[in-house]
């Protein structure tokens, strides 16, 4: 089968030419362990930082077999609680079989396309939901800004609050993105931070201020944002993408500033500290889904050669939507 | 009577010869006015945030009398509810006497010396009370870290917590403030910043991690403490005295890189915000004093001449305890 492994972990900027692909022979399962085969491979920005230290998982060095989260099949299992044709997401590779551990690996549902598992009803929609509603007790009278808001998590993050019935701006990269979040998704408003003053058109934008700041950048689009924080405001800190891949990154120069004379709240998550409450972000997200208020937003490259460009772009904002690998068809 | 008008706004650091003495008559208090006699005047490093630009309050300007907070006393009133002898807090002025509203003064009782109401069972002692239980929410089982140890604030939210249970370690810019706090209010600890590494220090004082950091500084302080921050660690935004007369500040690089992938939460207060629990806060103090387990630590300058000099001998670390100037004689 193919692999990629991590040829060289890049001190800057992520090249394609850091990972090579090669050939290994379909390993077997001993005593508890399950041979997985990767239908589909989640594409997150959190790949890139787990190359540049210990988070809240082993770091990735050269050499290694790159992870993945991944929706798999089970082909082969030692183990009781896992059957074979079962659908599980699974901590993975980018290669086409892996073998894990149960713990590892969830069952879940095949009453979907198995892509909506990473998508609306899976990593992306449930980091927006539990940003949102568990992090950020959004409400309906909240002003909120998404950073990234034509990415994985931001389409999701922008469509729940309006459903919500707040008012939502985004900020993107490129005036395509801002078009499609507005015209397509019901964003009351995006800015292209690329063009222009990012403080005069927040100011536009918000003149009542933010009263909630999805972050899923970090550096100086956050600093640009505290800045027109409405006093008592709530900061969820998703990500930090403008400083994955930075050799000298930079904090925003206005914290603990204004946190303190504005009295802010700013707070961090990971997606899986909320693994008790996702079947209610499920529930919650799939009536939205049926009433027609989320649209479905993915970004999904063919075939397990394609999964070194799809992250490469990712990181530079070329993706709109979740984004991930389709190695198998759907079973 | 005396007063002192700021001269002019620094860019950098703020010296004695910013501010200019002169003698004016004492103002006549018009209808609903009170006058006040300044008895002391409280000196904070907010005092020089207030020179920025506008925080919580008004900014202050070149010309302007240089206001603070104080412990006064009622000597004329047009107001019915303040009579003449009546102790006060009030928003004041670096004068001998101010003319204030009745919004601006709060009775307080005269059972104490009158210092107390600036220190333990005043700004100093009510913000570290608030900061690190309603803010904070600490817990016995906290590893606290108080930066600013020895300062106005510090050594009140370090002898709470230690009253808590906590372990607690401050960080100070000498050796004298460091001996003190341990020895003398029973820190567990307390780093020299500005000798050796800090954060090789952090680890040795708190190889279990840093669960709660009572933050007065900012900075390359708070940079250095986020990486040594347990998960689900809390920071309590209380001041940035690092960044107050910075010609280039700094934010904290790992601002907010370490916030998402050690999910902490970092909140900013201002202590006039739990104005509703100040009471609650007063008798849990009240009761620790009266059992000798918090010792009054206060830095008196005599004279209102003396205000420039304390409020720079304040920015550069130089006093222990909280800082204030007597006007007059308590009554």
């Amino acid at each position: 089968m193919k692999q990629f492994i991590v040829r060289e972990i890049p001190k800057t900027n992520l090249e394609i030419s850091n990972f090579e692909m090669q050939e290994v022979d379909i390993p077997k399962p001993s005593s508890d362990e399950i041979l997985v085969k990767n239908i589909l491979l989640s594409i997150d920005a959190a790949n890139r930082t787990w190359m540049q230290g210990r988070t809240y998982r082993d770091q990735v060095f050269a050499g290694d077999v790159m992870p993945s989260y991944s929706i798999a099949e089970v082909v082969e299992s030692n183990h009781p609680d896992f059957k074979v044709g079962q659908i599980v997401t699974s901590e993975s590779y980018w290669e086409e079989f892996s073998l894990v551990k149960a713990k590892d690996v969830n069952k879940c549902p095949q009453n979907v396309p198995l892509s909506y598992l990473l998508s609306i009803f899976g990593i992306a929609g449930l980091t927006a939901y539990h940003g949102l509603f568990d992090v950020g007790r959004m409400e309906a009278s909240d002003t909120v800004v998404i950073s990234a808001a034509a990415g994985s998590v931001g389409v999701y993050a922008g469509q729940l609050a309006k459903a919500m019935g707040c008012k939502v701006i985004g900020i993107a990269g490129n005036d395509e993105k801002c078009k499609e979040v507005v015209d397509n998704l019901g964003f009351d408003g995006c800015i292209n931070y690329k063009t222009g003053n990012l403080l005069k058109y927040l100011k536009e934008h918000c003149p009542e201020g933010i009263s909630l700041y999805f972050d899923n950048v970090g550096g100086h689009i956050l600093e640009a944002v505290l800045v027109r924080m409405q006093n008592r405001g709530r900061i969820v800190c998703c990500g930090a993408i403008s400083q994955y891949e930075s050799s000298s990154p930079i904090g925003p120069r206005n914290v603990p500033g204004f946190i303190i004379t504005k009295r802010l709240k700013m707070e961090g998550f990971i997606v899986m500290d909320f693994q008790d409450k996702h079947l209610e972000a499920i529930n919650h997200m799939k009536a939205l889904f049926d009433n027609g208020k989320i649209k479905v937003i993915e970004d999904i490259a063919e075939g397990l050669e394609s999964a070194p460009e799809a992250l490469v772009n990712l990181l530079n904002g070329k993706n709109f939507g979740k984004s991930m690998i389709r190695v198998f068809p759907d079973p």
